[in-house]
C-alpha cells in the first residue's frame, strides 16, 4: 500500500504553485512597465557544473518572465572584485534582485562582501539586516533553501505545534535560519540543531517527528536514524560515482533514500524534492523585490 | 560534602570580574576626556518596582564610573513618545549607550521603536542590524541576559562541545539569542529550544547536560526535570508571596531551588545568579560603546 511513490514528497508540484505566484507578480509588473531583473554574481570557475548552474538559473527565470543576467568576476582578490560588482548592481535601478553564488572562494571576506548587497535586493537574505529582520520575527528575505524547507513542511505537516524538529546542520543558509522559521509563534515547533560536534547525532535524529538533513555528506543518514512515521527532508545534493548508472554517476542527498523510505511517513527525494522548491522561492523573492521597488517608485 | 553552598554558582563573583573590565575601559576613556554615558528610556509607570529598577541601574553605573541618566516618557502614544526620545538620544553625541526598558507597554509598535535606536548605541542588541550581526556570527551588541548566561557557562563548563543544552523559552531577549551564541563554532553545543507549545517540556529538560530555564513562571522547574549532574541556569526573577518571610514575599526563579539542587551539579540562585552578571554585561557593553565612539572621533 504505502509504496515508495506514495511516500515521496513531490517538490515539483509545490514549486509549481510558488512559481505561479511569482509569474502572476511578474505579469502585473510588466503590464505597468517594470521588467523584473535578477542578476547572479559569481567568481569565475573553470568547471562544467558552473555552466550548468548558470544555465538552470537562466531557464528558471525565463519560466516566470524575469530577466536574468550573470556577472562573472575574476577569481583574484574576490573580496574586491565581488564587492565592487555588488556595489554597482546595488546602485543600478534596473536591477531588482541580486544573487551571490555561494560558497565564496577561500580567502574571501564574507562579512565585507555581504554588507555590499543592497538589503532591498538581497533575495538570499545574506545581508546582516535581513538576518536580523528574521531573528526579530519580521522576515523580509530569508535564505531560499531554509524557506523552501519551511514551505514543504507547511504542506506536509500543516501543524508543527509541539512537534519535535531535529535539524542536522547549523549553516547560516540552511540550519540556523530554518530553526528561527520553525520556532516562530504560529509555527511553534520544538527545534533541536545538531552539527558535526554533536555527541549522538543518530540518537537526536531518532527523536524527530520531522528530520531535516543538511549535513553536506552524501547518504550519511540511514533508516536506523529515522523514527517510525517521521517526515524526512533531505537538503543535500551530491553527484556521487555509480558504476551502475549510465553516466557513471548519479545524484544523491544527505539521506540514503532506499534505507530511510521504509521507516518514514514522507520523504523528499533527490533530485525533485527541496531543489525545485528552492528555485521557486528564489523566483518569488525576486518578483517581490521588483514589486517593492516599483511600489517605491510611484 | 556537596552541600547547597558548593553547588551554588556565585553570579556576583563572575559579575565582579566583568565590571572590573568595564571600569578599566571607563578609566581610560575618562583620562582621555570622554565621559561614558548611558541613558535609560522608560515609559512612565506608577509602580514602586519601577523606581527601584531605576535606582539599581543608577547604582551599577556609578560603581564603574559611567554617567547614568533616565528619560521617562508619557504612557500615552508610546510608539511616538519612545520613538522620539530614542531618535533624539541617537543623535546626541554625548550619549554612548541607550537602554530601553522592556517589556514595552501594550499597543507599542516594537519594530518601529527598536529601529529608532542607533545600532552603535544599542547595548541591548534590539535593533535588527545587531540581531543580524549575531545571526551572521559577528556579534556586536547581544541581549544582556543571553550574554550573561553564556558568560556563566564559559566559567562553569568551559567546553560545551557536544553537550546537550536545553533552553526553556524562545524569547527574543533570552532564549533565541542564547541558542545562537551556544551553537556557534568554537562553542559547539547541541541546542534545543522549547517553549509553551512544546509537547513534553520535562522530557526535554531531563535530556539536558545544561538546562536553561527562561519560562517566566515562578518555580515551574522542579527536581524531577533535572538530569543528575546537570548544570542549571535560572533566568527568572519573580517576587512571590511568602507568609513565612518578614516582608510577606521573597524572590524566586523559574526553578524551585530546593527541589532542583540535590539533582544538579551546579545551579544559579535567585537572587545572586544570572541577575548580577546581566548588569555587569550591560555595563561592559556601555563602556565598549563609548570606547568605539571615542575611537571613531579621533
Amino acid at each position: 500500500m504505502n509504496g515508495a511513490d506514495e511516500k515521496r514528497i513531490d517538490g515539483k508540484t509545490i514549486a509549481r504553485r510558488i512559481e505561479e505566484e511569482a509569474a502572476e507578480t511578474v505579469r502585473r509588473l510588466r503590464e505597468s512597465g517594470t521588467e523584473p531583473r535578477l542578476v547572479s554574481v559569481a567568481v569565475d570557475e573553470e568547471d562544467a557544473s558552473f555552466a550548468s548552474y548558470l544555465r538552470s538559473r537562466e531557464q528558471a527565470c525565463l519560466r516566470v518572465g524575469i530577466r536574468s543576467d550573470v556577472v562573472v568576476v575574476p577569481a583574484a582578490d574576490p573580496t574586491r572584485s565581488l564587492g565592487g560588482a555588488l556595489e554597482k548592481l546595488s546602485a543600478d535601478r534596473t536591477v531588482h534582485a541580486i544573487l551571490l553564488k555561494l560558497p565564496l572562494p577561500p580567502g574571501a571576506d564574507e562579512a565585507a562582501i555581504f554588507a555590499r548587497i543592497d538589503p532591498a535586493k538581497d533575495v538570499e537574505g545574506l545581508h546582516p539586516l535581513n538576518a536580523g529582520l528574521l531573528a526579530s520575527g519580521r522576515p523580509r528575505f530569508v535564505p531560499c533553501t531554509a524557506l523552501a524547507v519551511a514551505e514543504i513542511l507547511a504542506v506536509e505537516s500543516p501543524s508543527l505545534a509541539g512537534k519535535d524538529v531535529v535539524i542536522l546542520g547549523r549553516s547560516r543558509v540552511v540550519g540556523s535560519p530554518l530553526a528561527v522559521l520553525l520556532l516562530r509563534k504560529g509555527t511553534d515547533a520544538t527545534v533541536t540543531v545538531c552539527h558535526s560536534r554533536t555527541r549522538d547525532l543518530a540518537g537526536h535524529a531518532r527523536r524527530a517527528d520531522v528530520l531535516v538533513a543538511a549535513v553536506g555528506r552524501p547518504e550519511m543518514v540511514t533508516g536506523e536514524w529515522i523514527r517510525p512515521g517521521a517526515i524526512v527532508i533531505d537538503v543535500g545534493t551530491h553527484a556521487i560515482e555509480d558504476p551502475s548508472a549510465k553516466k557513471g554517476w548519479r545524484l544523491a542527498g544527505d539521506v540514503r533514500f532506499e534505507s530511510a523510505e521504509p521507516a518514514c511517513s514522507r520523504i523528499t527525494p533527490v533530485p525533485g524534492g527541496v531543489g525545485p522548491v528552492t528555485t521557486a522561492v528564489l523566483l518569488r523573492a525576486a518578483a517581490s523585490a521588483a514589486a517593492s521597488a516599483a511600489g517605491g517608485d510611484r
